[in-house]
């Protein structure tokens, strides 16, 4: 059964609705991280008040800590969190390839060491594949090898080939998961195209529920990023949602969206937050910067987002300066509210056919740059 | 003009009301504390909606940065921190002795090197009122020299004596105030009776709108915090808000309550928030102990803030153990909320005549502890 549904294109552009058992999606759809079973900063009220349908979970992180069998025994992640709607987990491959220690892949698993108390761990698909059904992910991820590039040819065409045959494995154990519940496989490849298409063509024969491109947003330029999307979305069947993983900025989301992106996950609005860089209509705005010191204006009077409305940049920039957790916690919230709007106007403008005009209007205000000093 | 109303009575306990430039405060009172114009891990709307009247800015923080003459020019205190209720500054002396380097005491002043950048400063009683009345303080402190326990009679006579001659020239000062803002004394005299009470006389003798008790809860037993308040209370005018400074745990609230205190700050629930310690009608809970880890029970389900009811003592745990920002967020809020539903509770049973019924009570519900743990 398929959950996805297509309700309007424009161009390449496309905008649906998702069903999970935790709730709907609206698509094209921006999943905030909440890394370790919370977001960083921003109370789950917050995240949801600022637009986001959906919420990203680290398998990696939350099978270490406090355990899958522990969630699941405390009734899953949604009842653990409080996160009360849909939630999307990785497959915990990717941090196992960044933070954990001692990795060694083959044909079976990945076998690792803890990076919080070098305990030894395997991963196999299979397990990859429980675990997320114990935390109860509305949307679970294949287990994939995700190569760093620059990378050999080799390299690069031995991981997407351990990648298909993982996502096979991957689909038999997800047969034990209840209705509604959904896998995604993961096309990898790295920056070359035939091995993208041939990653692509692999994942539609075994089949999926939804289909991401994994390994990109890894310090590739975006030019290549955004090749490789054309190179894969094409071969993708167009009733399944397409998730660009680990991307992006605001522009790499308007011109992946462009191409035919369904679904993103990022830090960044959490992580630049935290960093005092806030993302608005005019551009990013660096709060550390002294030019707002005695700026009474807020980040963008016209926004719809509270805090990004009402607080004026020189009590931003007061508390960036000095360290006070709230501002991390207000950029963060405001990031997420900046991000699901453009999500929504995104939605928006394709289901009006006015997708390039939308595009070319938001690039030319950040282009356009901030608000003169004052 | 007075602005406090006694509105009941309870043995020595009161109730009241106090009417500031932006808004009613209702005593028994405490005020979070809001150190550099934020509260650390908790957003103003939850301060408020946590029970919050009135919050404490501290003057040597502000005054460094983002300083005051800055905070006048965005409109005050309130307009730059999004705080619309009242507001008490403490004088910066406190802090000036205890994070400041190379200060010295003279008659003139507190002269001193900044923490933050070395900048050589001064803070005399006329420029630490002048700072208050630029930051829009509706309760600003006098400057007084707080002597750190235990110290010889000698040194804490002096430094009384040189408070209550501080105190005058900040009365003078203040005369510049406009309609409604006040200005509370100090009274300074260690742990010694016989100065406590020659402290308040002169105090009262000069004339405030309230009074506080200073150079408290600073390392000294509970019994003898209680014994100077016992000393000073009686002298101080029955229609004038007493203060007790930087006090305390919930047992220092309800004890001091009960011997006619009105206002109190402390960094207590937001500090030990974000060390993992929840306060609770079962006493103080640490959430760094293992026992809650598979916890599915929420701290307490019969209280009447949101968040102590509905999250998991398993999920706050696995918050403080992961070192989650969330966790000491939630937790400074819960521990917020608790003291001001104390406070409340309080302000109840003072109205009610049941005052001594609920301290018993109360104090019974602390000494049974937390529930058992499974």
């Amino acid at each position: 059964m398929n959950h996805f549904e297509l309700l309007g294109r424009d161009g390449n552009a496309r905008t649906g609705r998702l069903t999970t058992p935790h709730g709907v999606v609206r698509t094209p759809a921006f999943m905030p991280v909440g890394t370790a079973g919370a977001m960083k900063g921003v109370h789950w009220r917050d995240v949801r008040e600022a637009g986001s349908d959906i919420v990203l979970g680290n398998t990696y992180h939350l099978m270490l800590r406090p355990g899958a069998e522990r969630i699941a025994a405390l009734g899953g992640l949604q009842k653990f969190t409080g996160w009360n709607g849909p939630m999307l987990t990785d497959s915990g491959g990717f941090q196992v390839m960044s933070l954990a220690q001692l990795r060694k892949v083959d044909e079976r698993a990945v076998t690792f060491r803890s990076h919080i108390d070098g305990a030894a761990l395997e991963l196999s698909p299979e397990r990859a594949v429980e675990v997320q059904l114990l935390l109860g992910s509305d949307i679970a991820m294949q287990l994939d090898e995700c190569v760093r590039l620059p990378a050999e040819h080799g390299d690069i065409e031995r991981a997407m080939q351990l990648s298909l045959r993982w996502g096979e494995r991957c689909k038999r154990a997800f047969e034990a998961a209840g209705e509604g519940y959904m896998l995604f496989g993961i096309a990898q490849g790295g920056d070359i195209g035939e091995l993208r298409r041939a990653s692509a063509r692999g994942l539609v024969e075994t089949g999926f529920q939804g289909y991401a491109i994994g390994g990109l947003a890894v310090g590739e330029p975006q030019s290549v990023m955004l090749a490789m999307i054309e190179e894969v979305a094409p071969i993708l069947p167009e009733d399944r949602p397409r998730y660009l993983m680990g991307v992006g900025t605001p522009e790499d989301l308007i011109e992946s969206v462009a191409r035919g992106i369904d679904m993103f996950d990022c830090v960044m609005p959490t992580r630049n937050g935290r960093h005092g860089v806030a993302f608005t209509r005019l551009g990013p705005i660096n709060l550390r910067n002294a030019r707002h010191v005695d700026d009474p204006r807020p980040l963008d009077e016209e926004s719809n987002w509270p805090a990004t409305r009402s607080y004026s940049r020189a009590y931003l920039h007061h508390l960036v300066k000095s360290g006070e957790t709230l501002g991390g916690m207000l950029l963060s919230e405001i990031n997420v509210a900046y991000y699901q709007q453009l999500m929504a106007d995104m939605r928006h403008a394709i289901a009006q056919g006015t997708f390039a005009d939308f595009r070319e209007r938001t690039r030319a205000g950040w282009a356009k740059g901030d608000i003169a000093p004052r």
